[in-house]
């Protein structure tokens, strides 16, 4: 089949994958059809090519494979009811690649809308990165679903990610779970940081040294780059990951474990901080962010 | 003055080190004169040409800069007392170099010993990294007190180590602050990283799809050291870090951060697990062996 692309959802991670998504199209004489709640957004992918939607129904008539990127299950759950809808009065086959962080409850949802509809397929393929690293092509792109889908889609998954981890299954809820794993060792790794720096501030050990202990034992660009943000207090949202979203991703591990009678301890410590921060109305904020709530909590007495 | 060295502690962490030392030692002519509690441990480095003292009173007359290495406070307290005791007796001006993870407190309590003894100077440097890595002469050595004395010892202490921090500073509590604060990061690591694999177990998410995450994103030998022990079930002793000393670290850890009102909750999360395997009669397993308490552990009802 030729492969007419569709986009849904152009947030801070969607646009920057769309973008590099349209210039491979370019490449090959073939261009984006995008589709965005809020119209602003379209402007910029507009001039390099691709072309604007006028609804949902416009995107699907024009593709046969569409991506989502979007916010929230809420919003994943929502915008698939009208994607079901449409794709159950066509024939022609539709592959739908969801990329969103939603729980796996959610992306099993999702897939067995179309059980009715063995014509279309559905993958779930949540990525690891920052906004940054979707602008770059730097993602880490997970694939779930039927094979031959994958199989057929990879280069594309290729020009917005710099490497693909094959889950080589079809319950598209594991690449849920999976996303759900890597990203609380991320949070798991701020809040520690968090707690690390504080009590070095607190105990009066020279914050330089224990960065250079953290660049010394953990040389990676998350411990580098967000221990320096905590430590220059520059948690700005920029290029940043919301206490929002993260609460929304702490969330959903924390109900992952108890799925599968499983303890996440350090999940919950995270999600109570980001809470607070939330609380104060800074959920905008970047979640390394919650190096203040540390600084700011005194033990009980 | 010409150095003449003595060492005091062959444990681990100590019989690695010296062994390095009395390398370099040998390379000038010179050698080291040991001591160690329980006697069998001095046999192999007598081989290579240490001198074996028969008392702590022999180590004190044998030499200007005596090293400890040592397992817990209690240990450091007592030999402390006895080498004080020792060394307010002579003129000869004497360097100690304590190198014991010990709480802050401690390292206080030892240097104000010699406040009677101008002649005598005390160094605080604990060191970051495993028993391997102290064979290898790997270790990060982490120096704090008299800024002489430190700059004398800088060649033997690269003898035992890839990289010296130099915190300059003659508040020798610091130092074993900030060992307290690295090694918190180590533990934390362990604890974030037992949740993660326990929980992609028990929810069915391919184990080998997570450690290619931790290598993509964490690509630093204890992420990825830890990781793998802990998805094979490798977590022996040999090599590694006994939970028994761990708990003492973490105790540390909690006590460092009630001194300074700050809060540390993954330490409290991580001691509380290593405690059960303590209680069950593990404590000289390897301390990534909480991963069994997370497996074992079912959520509150």
């Amino acid at each position: 089949m030729a492969v007419k692309i569709g986009w849904i959802g152009l947030g801070e991670m969607g646009l920057g994958m769309a973008v590099n998504l349209q210039k491979y199209l370019a490449s090959q004489s073939s261009h984006l059809t995008v589709w965005n709640r809020s119209p602003g957004k379209t402007d910029m992918i507009q001039k390099q090519g691709a072309h604007v939607a006028s609804s949902i129904e416009d995107v699907v008539s024009r593709s046969n494979v569409i991506f989502t990127s979007l916010s929230n299950d809420a919003a994943v759950e929502s915008v698939y009811s009208q994607l079901f809808a449409l794709a159950s009065q066509t024939q022609k086959p539709l592959i739908f690649v969801e990329t969103s962080t939603i729980h796996p409850t959610q992306a099993t949802k999702n897939a067995q809308l179309f059980d009715s509809c063995p014509q279309h397929r559905y993958l779930q393929c949540p990525v690891f990165g920052r906004p940054t690293a979707a602008h770059a092509a730097q993602l880490v792109w997970i694939a779930s679903g039927n094979a031959d889908a994958i199989e057929t889609l990879k280069p594309y998954f290729g020009a917005m990610s710099k490497s693909i981890v094959d889950l080589k299954t079809t319950d598209v809820s594991r690449a849920s779970s999976f996303k759900l794993i890597g990203n609380f060792f991320v949070v798991g790794m701020l809040e520690l940081m968090a707690e690390g720096l504080s009590l070095a501030e607190k105990a009066d050990v020279d914050q330089q040294a224990v960065l250079q202990l953290i660049e010394t034992f953990f040389p990676t660009p998350a411990w580098i780059g967000y221990s320096r943000k905590m430590a220059e207090n520059s948690t700005t949202k920029a290029g940043g990951f919301a206490v929002d979203l993260g609460l929304k991703d702490v969330g959903h591990m924390k109900q992952l474990a108890a799925d599968h009678g499983a303890v996440l301890p350090t999940a919950e410590v995270a999600y109570k901080h980001l809470k607070v921060l939330q609380d104060q109305g800074k959920g905008d904020q970047d979640w390394s962010s919650l190096i203040n709530v540390l600084r700011d909590a005194t033990p009980p007495q």
